[in-house]
């Protein structure tokens, strides 16, 4: 194991009895692709397993800490293990330092990068919890992940961007969001669609994506900023 | 608690502590609504909590018993904690005597009954878990449920209309389908869903159904004809 890796087993607050499991945590499809030769395999069974430890440990916390019924803890728990979050828990540890991906993969940015840091960040989650147990990966998730319930719930981040923005132009404006597809660029299996969200025939802001859906809630967030901001 | 629950913890091979808990699992919405002094709350609580529960023990049994790629284990884990085996398994264990429903749910067949079966299957072993730990559930789906496998298996059920669908469209276009609901028709209690199916923009496939998912499900197969006569 490298040095560096060792000090980050010192940021992770666990001492991985079998190493290798902590090395193949940031092992990703497309290095053993690269690689023949690795000992070891990539990291999307250890994604598989860690992504239901962390669900319960979530919904197990969720429930005995809050009455609130079932839908209200499902946003909540949505907003906690979504992939932006768990990648920027992932990206303040500097996993980044310490993926193993292809000349290709290291390239990339944006979303591509974003999923790559949230199944390592699933996968450390499923390597703790066979090395160690339940236990250690419950404490490594109240640890790392928990904290940042308060500010999800203050700031209703549960919420998809699309219902908050309905939200408030209801409260502000008595009337709903429309969204409108400006442009559709691009071939057929690599599209980038322009939204713009409207309402009260004024343009609340644009979004890019390469759905309609994405699009349209990039526009939202844009929209939620400017409202928020003023 | 009843006679009839006492015998029904035999069956379930764990005597509860807390015998409101295993009463709270078969107690629907729908009757806590009509019988307002009822002392317990609903299952919808426990569900949340035991189908956490439920995904993780399959989880870490496929992870443990198998060394297949993720993706498969994910196919045969749907397949397993699907609405449809979780129902069937209840049924066998003759969860309709204990269900507390309203007059009006008690009259519900087909879906919406497999619905309410599948819901306090997961209950109980929400209720289990808080009773006894994760080692009596463990227990519980171990004994119940995961003897199914090897029929799953050998009949390949595993790959239902969406996934076999999502498995081709991954092939060929690099991509997932994506399934939007057009049209809901009727009362509230008597619903038909229209969805479509829709890969890179095009769409593959339309179906109805009573409920989003069957709908969904008719719209995998349809366009699953398109996709394999061509």
């Amino acid at each position: 194991m490298s040095g560096n890796l060792e000090a980050f087993e010192g940021r992770v607050g666990h001492q991985f009895a079998d190493k290798a499991l902590l090395q193949q945590a940031f092992v990703h499809r497309s290095y053993t692709n690269e690689h023949r030769t690795f000992p070891l395999g990539d990291n999307e069974r250890l994604e598989f397993l860690g992504d239901a430890v962390l669900e319960l440990v979530v919904t197990h916390f969720l429930y005995t800490s809050f009455p609130n019924p079932e839908g209200e803890l499902t946003t909540w728990r949505s907003a906690l293990v979504r992939g932006e979050m768990l990648a920027k828990i992932a990206q303040g540890m500097a996993f980044d330092e310490h993926l193993l991906l292809s000349q290709g993969e290291a390239r990339s940015g944006g979303k591509a990068k974003q999923a790559l840091l949230a199944n390592a960040f699933e996968a450390l989650i499923g390597a703790i919890y066979l090395d160690a147990g339940y236990a250690a990966a419950n404490d490594f998730i109240h640890r790392e992940l928990i904290p940042e319930l308060p500010a999800i719930l203050d700031n209703k981040l549960f919420i998809d961007p699309k219902s908050r923005l309905q939200e408030i132009t209801q409260e502000r404006f008595g009337t709903t969001p429309t969204y409108a597809v400006l442009e559709e660029e691009g071939p057929d299996h690599e599209k980038t669609f322009t939204v713009s969200v409207v309402c009260r025939d004024q343009e609340l802001g644009r979004g890019t994506g390469s759905s309609k859906q994405s699009a349209q809630v990039a526009a939202a967030e844009i929209a939620l900023r400017a409202l928020t901001e003023n």
